[in-house]
Protein backbone atom coordinates (compact mmCIF):
# COMPACT_ATOMS: atom_id res chain seq x y z
CA UNK A 1 0.00 0.00 0.00
CA UNK A 2 2.30 2.55 0.76
CA UNK A 3 4.18 4.23 -1.80
CA UNK A 4 8.09 5.68 -2.48
CA UNK A 5 10.35 6.63 -0.11
CA UNK A 6 7.79 6.01 3.05
CA UNK A 7 9.31 7.45 6.65
CA UNK A 8 6.42 5.55 8.33
CA UNK A 9 7.09 4.94 11.69
CA UNK A 10 10.24 7.32 12.25
CA UNK A 11 7.55 9.21 15.08
CA UNK A 12 8.19 12.24 12.95
CA UNK A 13 4.45 14.08 12.99
CA UNK A 14 5.97 15.00 9.51
CA UNK A 15 6.90 11.68 8.00
CA UNK A 16 3.31 10.59 9.29
CA UNK A 17 1.21 12.80 8.11
CA UNK A 18 2.73 13.24 4.56
CA UNK A 19 3.00 9.19 4.26
CA UNK A 20 -1.38 9.73 4.57
CA UNK A 21 -2.10 12.15 2.95
CA UNK A 22 1.29 13.85 1.01
CA UNK A 23 0.56 12.90 -2.48
CA UNK A 24 -1.40 15.34 -4.14
CA UNK A 25 -3.65 13.41 -5.80
CA UNK A 26 -5.07 11.99 -1.95
CA UNK A 27 -5.21 15.51 -0.66
CA UNK A 28 -7.45 16.53 -3.78
CA UNK A 29 -9.90 13.55 -3.26
CA UNK A 30 -9.89 14.93 0.54
CA UNK A 31 -10.43 18.41 -0.37
CA UNK A 32 -13.39 17.46 -2.95
CA UNK A 33 -15.20 16.05 -0.05
CA UNK A 34 -14.40 18.18 2.41
CA UNK A 35 -15.23 21.39 1.11
CA UNK A 36 -17.41 19.80 -2.19
CA UNK A 37 -18.95 17.48 -0.63
CA UNK A 38 -18.02 14.97 -3.34
CA UNK A 39 -19.05 11.40 -2.17
CA UNK A 40 -19.41 8.96 -5.08
CA UNK A 41 -16.54 7.71 -7.82
CA UNK A 42 -18.21 9.80 -10.45
CA UNK A 43 -18.30 12.98 -8.79
CA UNK A 44 -14.49 12.49 -8.40
CA UNK A 45 -13.94 11.61 -11.52
CA UNK A 46 -15.69 14.40 -13.11
CA UNK A 47 -13.97 17.03 -10.78
CA UNK A 48 -11.61 19.81 -12.17
CA UNK A 49 -8.42 18.24 -11.73
CA UNK A 50 -8.95 15.47 -14.40
CA UNK A 51 -8.12 12.74 -11.92
CA UNK A 52 -7.61 8.82 -14.01
CA UNK A 53 -9.65 6.11 -13.50
CA UNK A 54 -6.81 4.09 -12.41
CA UNK A 55 -5.11 6.83 -10.34
CA UNK A 56 -8.58 7.55 -8.28
CA UNK A 57 -9.20 3.77 -7.55
CA UNK A 58 -5.89 3.69 -6.55
CA UNK A 59 -5.72 6.23 -3.98
CA UNK A 60 -9.58 5.46 -2.79
CA UNK A 61 -8.46 2.49 -1.49
CA UNK A 62 -5.27 3.83 -0.08
CA UNK A 63 -7.04 6.34 1.55
CA UNK A 64 -9.51 3.53 3.14
CA UNK A 65 -7.04 1.16 3.76
CA UNK A 66 -5.52 4.45 5.78
CA UNK A 67 -8.73 4.52 7.73
CA UNK A 68 -9.36 8.19 6.22
CA UNK A 69 -12.28 7.14 4.03
CA UNK A 70 -14.91 4.72 4.70
CA UNK A 71 -16.78 3.09 2.00
CA UNK A 72 -20.98 2.27 2.21
CA UNK A 73 -23.55 1.19 -0.31
CA UNK A 74 -25.98 4.07 -0.95
CA UNK A 75 -29.21 3.08 1.02
CA UNK A 76 -31.07 4.83 -2.05
CA UNK A 77 -29.75 3.16 -4.53
CA UNK A 78 -28.41 -0.43 -3.54
CA UNK A 79 -25.55 -0.46 -6.86
CA UNK A 80 -23.98 2.57 -5.69
CA UNK A 81 -20.85 3.12 -3.70
CA UNK A 82 -20.55 6.40 -1.08
CA UNK A 83 -17.19 7.14 -0.15
CA UNK A 84 -17.55 9.40 3.38
CA UNK A 85 -14.60 11.18 5.60
CA UNK A 86 -13.80 9.02 8.59
CA UNK A 87 -13.08 11.59 11.99
CA UNK A 88 -9.59 10.70 11.23
CA UNK A 89 -10.07 12.27 7.29
CA UNK A 90 -12.29 15.04 8.54
CA UNK A 91 -10.23 16.19 11.00
CA UNK A 92 -7.80 17.61 8.06
CA UNK A 93 -9.97 20.33 7.84
CA UNK A 94 -7.66 23.05 9.62
CA UNK A 95 -4.35 21.71 7.79
CA UNK A 96 -6.55 21.57 4.15
CA UNK A 97 -7.90 25.51 5.37
CA UNK A 98 -4.37 26.78 5.44
CA UNK A 99 -2.61 25.37 3.11
CA UNK A 100 -5.21 26.76 0.66
CA UNK A 101 -4.85 30.23 2.49
CA UNK A 102 -0.56 29.88 2.27
CA UNK A 103 -1.03 28.80 -1.90
CA UNK A 104 -3.50 31.99 -2.36
CA UNK A 105 -1.11 33.94 -0.85
CA UNK A 106 2.09 32.80 -2.70
CA UNK A 107 0.49 30.99 -6.46
CA UNK A 108 -0.82 34.12 -8.47
CA UNK A 109 -2.34 31.44 -10.29
CA UNK A 110 -4.44 29.32 -7.52
CA UNK A 111 -8.17 29.55 -7.92
CA UNK A 112 -10.30 29.62 -4.82
CA UNK A 113 -14.03 30.39 -4.69
CA UNK A 114 -14.34 33.99 -2.90
CA UNK A 115 -17.13 31.98 -0.85
CA UNK A 116 -14.43 29.79 0.80
CA UNK A 117 -11.66 32.98 1.37
CA UNK A 118 -14.38 34.94 3.22
CA UNK A 119 -15.13 32.07 5.46
CA UNK A 120 -11.55 30.93 6.32
CA UNK A 121 -10.65 35.22 7.20
CA UNK A 122 -13.30 35.50 8.82
CA UNK A 123 -13.08 32.53 11.19
CA UNK A 124 -10.90 29.37 9.92
CA UNK A 125 -11.64 27.91 12.96
CA UNK A 126 -15.74 27.55 12.92
CA UNK A 127 -15.76 27.23 9.65
CA UNK A 128 -13.17 24.15 9.88
CA UNK A 129 -15.52 22.73 12.60
CA UNK A 130 -18.72 23.30 10.03
CA UNK A 131 -16.63 21.16 7.67
CA UNK A 132 -16.06 18.51 9.77
CA UNK A 133 -19.65 18.39 11.23
CA UNK A 134 -20.81 18.32 7.49
CA UNK A 135 -18.51 15.46 6.21
CA UNK A 136 -18.87 13.44 9.20
CA UNK A 137 -23.40 14.24 9.12
CA UNK A 138 -24.65 10.96 8.07
CA UNK A 139 -28.28 12.24 7.22
CA UNK A 140 -26.67 14.73 4.53
CA UNK B 1 13.93 21.35 -10.08
CA UNK B 2 10.13 20.01 -9.55
CA UNK B 3 10.24 16.41 -9.51
CA UNK B 4 7.52 13.62 -10.46
CA UNK B 5 4.25 14.22 -11.33
CA UNK B 6 3.62 17.59 -10.83
CA UNK B 7 0.28 19.64 -11.18
CA UNK B 8 2.09 22.69 -11.30
CA UNK B 9 -0.53 26.24 -12.76
CA UNK B 10 -3.68 23.81 -12.37
CA UNK B 11 -4.96 27.19 -10.40
CA UNK B 12 -5.24 24.65 -7.57
CA UNK B 13 -4.17 25.40 -4.06
CA UNK B 14 -3.30 21.92 -2.93
CA UNK B 15 -1.75 21.01 -6.11
CA UNK B 16 0.43 24.19 -5.93
CA UNK B 17 1.27 23.31 -1.95
CA UNK B 18 2.07 19.78 -2.13
CA UNK B 19 4.56 20.98 -5.37
CA UNK B 20 6.40 23.65 -3.29
CA UNK B 21 6.52 21.33 -0.15
CA UNK B 22 4.69 18.01 -0.25
CA UNK B 23 8.34 15.93 -0.12
CA UNK B 24 8.62 14.86 2.73
CA UNK B 25 12.10 15.73 2.93
CA UNK B 26 11.63 19.37 2.47
CA UNK B 27 8.92 19.74 5.05
CA UNK B 28 11.21 18.09 7.63
CA UNK B 29 13.70 20.70 6.65
CA UNK B 30 11.51 23.34 7.19
CA UNK B 31 10.14 22.00 10.24
CA UNK B 32 13.92 21.92 11.82
CA UNK B 33 14.08 25.86 10.67
CA UNK B 34 11.20 26.78 12.01
CA UNK B 35 10.52 24.49 15.22
CA UNK B 36 14.61 24.06 16.59
CA UNK B 37 16.16 26.94 14.72
CA UNK B 38 18.43 24.94 12.29
CA UNK B 39 20.77 26.93 10.27
CA UNK B 40 23.65 25.22 8.70
CA UNK B 41 23.94 22.29 6.57
CA UNK B 42 25.70 20.53 9.69
CA UNK B 43 22.66 20.83 11.43
CA UNK B 44 20.01 19.64 8.99
CA UNK B 45 22.90 16.52 8.81
CA UNK B 46 22.64 15.73 12.11
CA UNK B 47 18.99 16.17 12.84
CA UNK B 48 16.58 13.16 13.93
CA UNK B 49 15.69 11.65 10.57
CA UNK B 50 19.50 10.72 9.11
CA UNK B 51 19.26 12.81 6.06
CA UNK B 52 21.63 11.62 3.36
CA UNK B 53 24.11 14.60 2.42
CA UNK B 54 22.74 14.00 -1.60
CA UNK B 55 18.79 14.68 -0.80
CA UNK B 56 19.77 17.28 1.68
CA UNK B 57 21.87 18.59 -0.75
CA UNK B 58 18.92 18.64 -2.92
CA UNK B 59 16.04 20.03 -1.55
CA UNK B 60 18.09 23.08 0.04
CA UNK B 61 18.55 23.81 -3.51
CA UNK B 62 15.20 23.00 -4.47
CA UNK B 63 14.09 24.94 -1.47
CA UNK B 64 16.11 28.13 -2.62
CA UNK B 65 14.96 27.96 -6.30
CA UNK B 66 10.83 27.91 -4.63
CA UNK B 67 11.90 30.74 -2.56
CA UNK B 68 11.03 29.41 0.47
CA UNK B 69 14.27 29.70 1.64
CA UNK B 70 17.17 32.09 1.26
CA UNK B 71 21.20 31.53 1.61
CA UNK B 72 23.59 33.99 2.74
CA UNK B 73 27.56 33.97 4.31
CA UNK B 74 27.57 33.84 8.28
CA UNK B 75 28.86 37.14 8.76
CA UNK B 76 30.86 35.57 12.00
CA UNK B 77 32.26 32.76 9.78
CA UNK B 78 32.76 33.86 5.84
CA UNK B 79 33.53 30.05 5.44
CA UNK B 80 30.22 29.10 6.63
CA UNK B 81 27.00 29.53 4.85
CA UNK B 82 23.67 30.05 6.47
CA UNK B 83 20.15 29.05 5.57
CA UNK B 84 17.23 31.06 6.91
CA UNK B 85 13.18 30.38 5.84
CA UNK B 86 12.02 33.46 3.39
CA UNK B 87 8.73 34.84 4.72
CA UNK B 88 6.95 32.67 2.13
CA UNK B 89 8.86 29.73 4.14
CA UNK B 90 8.07 30.99 7.12
CA UNK B 91 4.12 31.51 6.94
CA UNK B 92 3.77 27.90 6.46
CA UNK B 93 4.12 27.79 10.21
CA UNK B 94 0.40 27.32 10.68
CA UNK B 95 0.73 24.34 8.11
CA UNK B 96 2.88 23.08 10.26
CA UNK B 97 1.50 23.32 13.78
CA UNK B 98 -1.55 21.88 12.05
CA UNK B 99 0.00 18.86 10.69
CA UNK B 100 1.94 18.40 14.58
CA UNK B 101 -1.50 18.17 16.08
CA UNK B 102 -3.25 15.55 13.70
CA UNK B 103 -0.47 13.24 13.72
CA UNK B 104 -0.23 13.54 17.12
CA UNK B 105 -3.69 12.62 17.17
CA UNK B 106 -3.92 9.48 14.73
CA UNK B 107 -0.39 8.25 15.36
CA UNK B 108 0.59 6.47 18.45
CA UNK B 109 4.13 6.39 17.39
CA UNK B 110 4.22 10.47 16.86
CA UNK B 111 6.70 12.16 19.40
CA UNK B 112 6.26 15.55 19.86
CA UNK B 113 7.74 17.44 22.41
CA UNK B 114 5.39 18.40 25.45
CA UNK B 115 6.59 22.14 25.28
CA UNK B 116 5.67 22.44 21.83
CA UNK B 117 2.18 20.66 22.11
CA UNK B 118 1.45 22.90 25.57
CA UNK B 119 2.00 25.85 23.19
CA UNK B 120 0.12 24.36 20.03
CA UNK B 121 -3.12 23.63 22.35
CA UNK B 122 -3.15 27.16 24.69
CA UNK B 123 -2.46 29.28 21.11
CA UNK B 124 -1.68 28.00 18.19
CA UNK B 125 -1.97 31.32 16.29
CA UNK B 126 0.41 32.80 18.79
CA UNK B 127 2.36 30.13 18.50
CA UNK B 128 2.83 30.64 14.25
CA UNK B 129 3.25 33.68 14.83
CA UNK B 130 6.04 33.73 17.18
CA UNK B 131 7.85 30.96 14.77
CA UNK B 132 7.35 32.76 12.42
CA UNK B 133 8.78 36.23 13.89
CA UNK B 134 11.60 34.08 15.51
CA UNK B 135 12.58 32.73 11.90
CA UNK B 136 12.98 36.22 10.26
CA UNK B 137 14.75 38.02 13.25
CA UNK B 138 17.79 38.60 11.17
CA UNK B 139 19.88 39.25 14.70
CA UNK B 140 19.36 36.24 16.06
Amino acid sequence: MPRENKLRNTGCPIAFALDTFGDRWSLVIIRDMLIKGFQTYGEFLEGDENISTNILADRLQELEALGIISKQRDPDNGRRVLYRLTEKGADLAPIMLEIICWSRKYDGNTKVQDRIVERIEKDRHGFAAELKKRALDTDK
